[in-house]
């Protein structure tokens, strides 16, 4: 398939700008073809007005023409699927087969999306009926539905190339709401980029859509993302990625005249404890998932359990013996980026003492062999990992830390100290209820989803997921990116008083 | 009844403080007694440490003992209804008969909380069963419910000393929802909050609850709320006021370390179009029913209408000369500070040649009446409109700005410039659908209450009510302070993965 490098405005392809960038193989480092432009703030501008200016018939159109639009997405990006997932690969150095299963639940989102917005209860419907004879005062008639917001902001995520980036969930759930959708490119994939924006711009053609409702912008630097959240007319911004990234959005989009909500989602460290019973009778099968857990994607997932906690002793000795011996058989993997491997080597690599190194090899790669890493493994007390700020920061890679307690009270003492976290994990035996209950108790405090004897990088698509936490996960916890309640980001409450039938949105009639 | 003037702690009657404030009877401008403590950050961080700590233990207690606490607080606030109604007639001016039906709804939103947290719907549970069998990878059973977020700082507002005060939506929403509550009262009604805020400490002691969970700080100056907004255990921000106080308190909350999300609710202009063949055939009427709702407790209502677009044209003057007639049988009245007064009698004064003025007479106010003052009406055109941002800000108080259209495109045209408001309203005849459909769907994205021929001043709690709307109106339009949406704004999602059923929540057991 043929790239242009163009940006996508407003269901368009744009002409050739003169400034651009290109993305890189991270197997090789090689450049890849073709240039692609360099958004600004004019792109913005443009793509922020033909939204604004769109959402009227967007908002205007059925439901079932929503439904349809999000099917015909998930269609045309399966048609592009051997363009999509070579492209991909060469541009992120995931295997061929995740990326396949990755396309699979993107298409899977639209397609939950689409069977969502078929019924009403997205709408969340109140209806008061009137009672005119009321005393002292008749009660009006008021019925309350859900509405979009308008235009959304949404920017791709490395990480993720095709579930959360230009065709991934904020966009599904976005169009789903109703909402126009302006997405900023990863600078790291835009070919991938490209090629889902050009499904979009297909499916928007097919369903006799507005043009407007749906641009892409390039971009390598953080002009494009900051005049988004500054737009007047972007009324909400989705994001996963960077903390730095996140809270520079949110700190634009909340000082903004007419402040618009940011939701994101900002990664996390993702505890894991491990109760004395269930590491003494499980420990070993613990360890082997935990390690495929923490090197999934080479641990490039936000979910990636990077804190793992338990009680000194030799059953954690046998663990940790365990763990290293599972990690010793994971190969060499390609990370995302240069910076991102640049940024992972020299955080493993400033530890030394304490932590304490239990296993990291680095040393067997080659510059030629790009961006390849192999996990590294570290261990510190809880006094330590207190007293050092910056092992409560993600690593963004296939590590962890393990934190040795001196007991269940200290395990404890450690998990009321943490900082708000996606997901925490705990693994227990039946005879540990009570101490699992207390620490549970603990936990719902700090995380937005709470596993137990599971492992957090799998983030099921459906009704009951939350992928959210307090902040610095999120910068809202009232929200998730993740399930069919994503939607709800970018919809407002709207109620109608006193209404002739005839004047009532379809779904508030009798 | 003998008021202390001092703060209620922790839910107890804190140490008199050195510095202090008094409250003023409006009607006369005479100082009231006692001296109520001025609060600061340490009043805050005492408060707000307690309400960290006994959150735990409140988010402990069964949903029915969250019942019998609401309920609690209901029966309290009856039982010193006398004390209530008596001080606050003499801090605000509003009439008894008013303050009698402000309390009334008062203690109704406590037991519609009850009454609403005895279901589950409220906690909006999702169940995703789990499929061990699925391929390629076995569906995880995920169990999603909402849980509270924290200590709240509510800010009492002056024109519902009662109903959006120390015991007012707010506060009630918050309890309901499972949060400690902190309350900075009003300066304008200390004495009224005093009161209240005992009820409620007598509340929390008859129902066994833990002390920190409500605390009332007195305060005459910005230093408390500012040090609530900026106080890391304070979770979350509920206000009704002025849009400078809810937009200072909402980037304090912002730009926090960890930031928190600010619900304030800062008014509106409530705009309301009369379409031509309603004018031809019911102005008068409506004249009558709009004079009421513009002067409906002295103006002082958020949903005050004050904003009225119709075509120019002899029904228009008619409506103008029978509106006209009904503000003149208007009796002065008081305003609740004198504060609120020269801000009304500032802005109203401020008008001569455009807007015209229709009707004002406030040269009949002599000193010693205190904070009257009588109705205003002015009147300009669409363009003077738009050109004059300062036409679109509130009037607090009783007076409307007409505006005269040339026609129903020039009507449109209007609205679509209009900022965010709470309400907005259309009187309409059955013969002008289409006009109509067309102004709503305008309408939609300004406002977060739509009206068909009634009046907004009246804001029913209910399930489907929504006082909310786009910003100004609010800072976050996908929230409500009034109905049992409420409590949303308190809480958020959690999911627990693969739970063993002895440690899921009561509520997610099968």
């Amino acid at each position: 398939m043929d790239l242009s490098g163009r940006h996508i405005l407003a269901s368009r392809q744009a002409l050739p700008s003169n400034e651009g960038f290109r993305a890189k193989n991270p197997k090789t480092n090689e450049i890849l073809e073709p240039v692609f432009s360099e958004g600004g703030s004019s792109e913005v501008a443009y793509a922020a007005d033909q939204a604004a200016t769109d959402f009227d018939a967007f908002r205007a159109v059925s439901p079932l023409q929503r439904v349809e639009f999000l099917e015909s997405i998930a269609a045309e990006l399966l048609s592009c699927k051997t363009a999509l997932i070579e492209r991909c690969n060469l541009e992120t150095g995931l295997p061929p087969q995740r990326l396949e299963g990755e396309l699979t639940r993107t298409t899977n989102q639209f397609k939950l999306f689409a069977e969502t917005i078929k019924g009403k209860t997205f709408l969340n419907i109140q209806i008061d009926q009137g009672q005119p004879e009321r005393q002292p005062l008749p009660k009006p008639d008021i019925r309350l539905t859900h509405i979009p917001l308008g235009p959304v902001a949404i920017f791709g995520a490395s990480n993720f190339p095709l579930a959360f980036s230009v065709a991934g969930g904020d966009t599904a759930s976005a169009f789903a709401a109703g909402c126009p959708v302006i997405v900023k490119g990863h600078p790291s994939h835009p070919g991938t980029s490209e090629i889902a924006g050009l499904a979009i711009q297909k499916a928007v053609e097919k369903s006799g859509l507005p043009k407007g409702i749906f641009s892409l912008i390039q971009g390598s630097g953080n002009q494009v993302g900051e005049a988004l959240a500054r737009h007047p007319e972007i009324k909400a911004v989705a994001f996963t990625g960077s903390h730095q990234g996140g809270r520079s959005l949110f700190d634009i989009a909340s000082s903004r005249p007419e402040p618009v909500p940011v939701f994101a989602e900002m990664g996390s460290i993702n505890p894991v404890f491990i109760l004395p019973d269930a590491l003494a009778n499980r420990g070993e099968q613990i360890a082997q998932k935990y390690g495929e857990s923490i090197t999934l994607g080479v641990g490039q997932f936000c979910t990636k359990p990077g804190l793992l906690v338990a009680i000194k002793g030799p059953e954690l000795d046998l663990f940790i013996a365990a763990l290293i011996n599972k990690l010793k058989q994971i190969e060499p993997a390609t990370m995302l980026t240069l910076k991102i491997q640049k940024n992972f080597l020299d955080k493993v690599g400033h530890f030394s003492v304490n932590p304490e190194i239990l296993f990291s090899d680095q040393s067997c790669l080659a510059e030629e062999q790009g961006c390849q890493v192999t996990p590294s493994l570290f261990k510190t007390d809880v006094d330590s990992f207190l007293a050092q700020k910056n092992l409560a920061d993600e690593i963004f890679g296939p590590a962890a830390i393990i934190v040795e307690c001196q007991s269940s009270d200290e395990m404890l003492a450690l998990a009321t100290q943490l900082k708000g976290q996606l997901t925490a994990t705990v693994h227990a035996d039946l005879s540990e209820e009570n101490i699992c209950k207390e620490l549970f108790f603990t936990l719902e405090k700090k995380a937005g989803r709470l596993l137990l004897n599971d492992f957090p990088t799998g983030v099921e698509v459906c009704q009951a997921m939350n992928h959210g936490g307090p902040y610095p996960a999120t910068t809202d916890s009232r929200w998730t990116s993740v399930g069919t309640a994503a939607m709800k980001r970018f919809m407002r409450p709207i109620c109608y008083q006193n209404f002739d039938q005839s004047l009532l949105p379809e779904e508030l009639k009798d």
